[in-house]
C-alpha cells in the first residue's frame, strides 16, 4: 500500500482579493504562509515523511511546499517543478474580481466558468499582456501548449500525462510523494483517482493548505482518502472556497 | 565565456551566537533572510539569470537560495541539493562558542582549527549526539563518507569531485549556474578556481549573502572575479568573518 499527500497552496494575495488567478504568479499572504507551515507541522506530527516533492511553476505552490518542507525538516528534499501541475488557466478572467464578474454576468454564468467541466472562460488574446506566451518558464513549450484558457477537462488532459509519466512511476517505485499544487490541478487528480463523474466534480472543493492523504493499493486505486487535522476545519475551508464566486461576498 | 555565481548563505543563528556550526542544521536569522533577498535583488538588477541552482543539504544555504530565487522571480528553477556542498565539518567544536574556545585554547589554536589547510579540529565520536551518522539525509552514504571532522583539505577533497562530475559539465553545456553554499565549501571552489596556495587560502574570507561572480573561459579558467554591489561593504563583511574567532568579540 502506498500513501500520497496532496496540498493545495495556502491563501494567495488574489484569493484574499477574490480575483481569478489561474496562471498569474501571485505570492502567498501571511495567512497562506502560516497555512503552509501548519500543513508541514500536521504531516510531521502524524509521522509522514517523503522522498520526493512535486509542485507547479507558480510561486504560491512552490512557497507552500518550501514552508511545509521546512516544518518537516526536509528542506533538502528533491523537488520537481512542472507546469502541468499549474492551476487551471482562467483565460480572460485572470486578474478580474470574482464578485464583480458575478454582478456583471450573473452568478450562474460565473459558476459555469468556474465549475463547468468542459466550458472554458473566454480566452485571452495571445498578444494580451496577461498571456504567458512570452514567459521564460514556458519557453521550451510549443506555443499551442501554452493555454489561453482552460476548462477543467483541459486541465485534466495535461495533469494526467504528468501523473502517468512521472508521479505514478515514482510512487510504484516506492518513493513517498508529496504534491503541492492548486485547486484545479488537485481536482484533476481527485477526479481521476476517485473516478468522479464529469458533472459531480463541480461539487468537490479543495481547501487551502490542508494535507489530503490518499491511501492507494498496488494498482494505485484509492483505498481511502482523508484530510489531516481537524475534519470540521477542512469542511469549513472547502465551503468557503465554494462561496467565493457569490456576488454577495464582494 | 561563462559566468558562475557563488553565494554564501546569509547570517545564521549560530553566526549570530558566534558558535562553530559545521554540519549542524541551523536556520537563518531575520538579517540572514534580508541578506539572501538582497543577493537576489542585486543579481536581478544586474541582469543575471540562471538555468539551474546547486546548494547543500543544510537549511541556511537552502533558504538563502530560495529567498534569492524569489527575488529573481525564479522560484521554479531546478535546484540540486548535494551534501558535498555542505560547510566544512567542524568536529567536536560544533555547537561551541568561538570566543570561549579562543579563551580556553588560545587565539592561535583556534585560528589553526579554523584556518589551517590540513589540521582538522578534534573529531566527534561517531556515537556523539551531534554526529550526523544517523541523519536520514546522509542515509545513502557509507558511514566512512560521513565526516566526524574536516580540515579544509578534506572539504576540498569532496567539493571538487562534485564540481567535476556535476557543476563543471553543466556550465560547459551552457547552463547558467548559481551555487548557494557555505564559507568553506565556497573557499574550496575559490582555492581550486584561482589556484590559491594551501597557506594563502587562510586569508580568503567569504562574506555572507553577497554574490561572488566568476567569469570563466572555455576551459573554466577564471578571467576575473568580483562581488556584486558595494565593494566596500563586501570587504567589510569579509573582515567581520575573519574577526569572529577573536576572544574579544565574545
Amino acid at each position: 500500500m502506498y500513501k500520497l499527500v496532496l496540498i493545495r497552496h495556502g491563501e494567495s494575495t488574489w484569493n484574499l482579493e477574490n480575483r481569478f488567478t489561474g496562471w498569474t504568479d501571485v505570492p502567498l499572504t501571511a495567512t497562506g504562509v502560516r497555512q503552509a507551515q501548519e500543513a508541514g507541522r500536521l504531516l510531521k506530527e502524524a509521522g509522514y515523511d517523503f522522498d520526493v516533492a512535486y509542485t507547479s511553476v507558480l510561486k504560491r505552490a512552490v512557497w507552500t511546499l518550501w514552508h511545509a518542507l521546512d516544518a518537516l525538516d526536509r528542506t533538502w528534499l528533491p523537488v520537481q517543478h512542472d507546469w502541468r501541475l499549474n492551476e487551471r488557466h482562467y483565460g480572460a478572467l485572470q486578474g478580474l474580481n470574482k464578485a464583480d464578474m458575478a454582478k456583471q454576468y450573473g452568478d450562474e454564468q460565473v459558476l459555469i466558468w468556474r465549475r463547468s467541466y468542459d466550458t472554458p472562460p473566454p480566452a485571452l488574446e495571445a498578444t494580451d499582456a496577461r498571456s504567458e506566451r512570452s514567459d521564460i518558464r514556458y519557453a521550451k513549450l510549443a506555443p499551442e501548449q501554452i493555454p489561453l484558457t482552460e476548462c477543467l477537462k483541459d486541465t485534466v488532459a495535461r495533469v494526467l500525462p504528468f501523473w502517468n509519466e512521472r508521479i505514478a512511476p515514482a510512487i510504484v517505485s516506492g518513493q513517498r510523494v508529496v504534491i503541492a499544487a492548486h485547486g484545479n490541478s488537485i481536482r484533476a487528480l481527485v477526479k481521476y483517482l476517485d473516478n468522479v463523474a464529469d458533472d459531480a466534480i463541480v461539487g468537490v472543493n479543495i481547501p487551502n493548505g490542508i494535507p489530503l492523504v490518499y491511501e492507494l493499493d498496488a494498482q494505485l486505486k484509492p483505498l481511502k482518502s482523508y484530510y489531516l487535522g481537524d475534519a470540521e476545519a477542512a469542511a469549513k475551508a472547502a465551503a468557503a472556497v465554494a462561496a467565493q464566486a457569490a456576488g454577495k461576498t464582494a
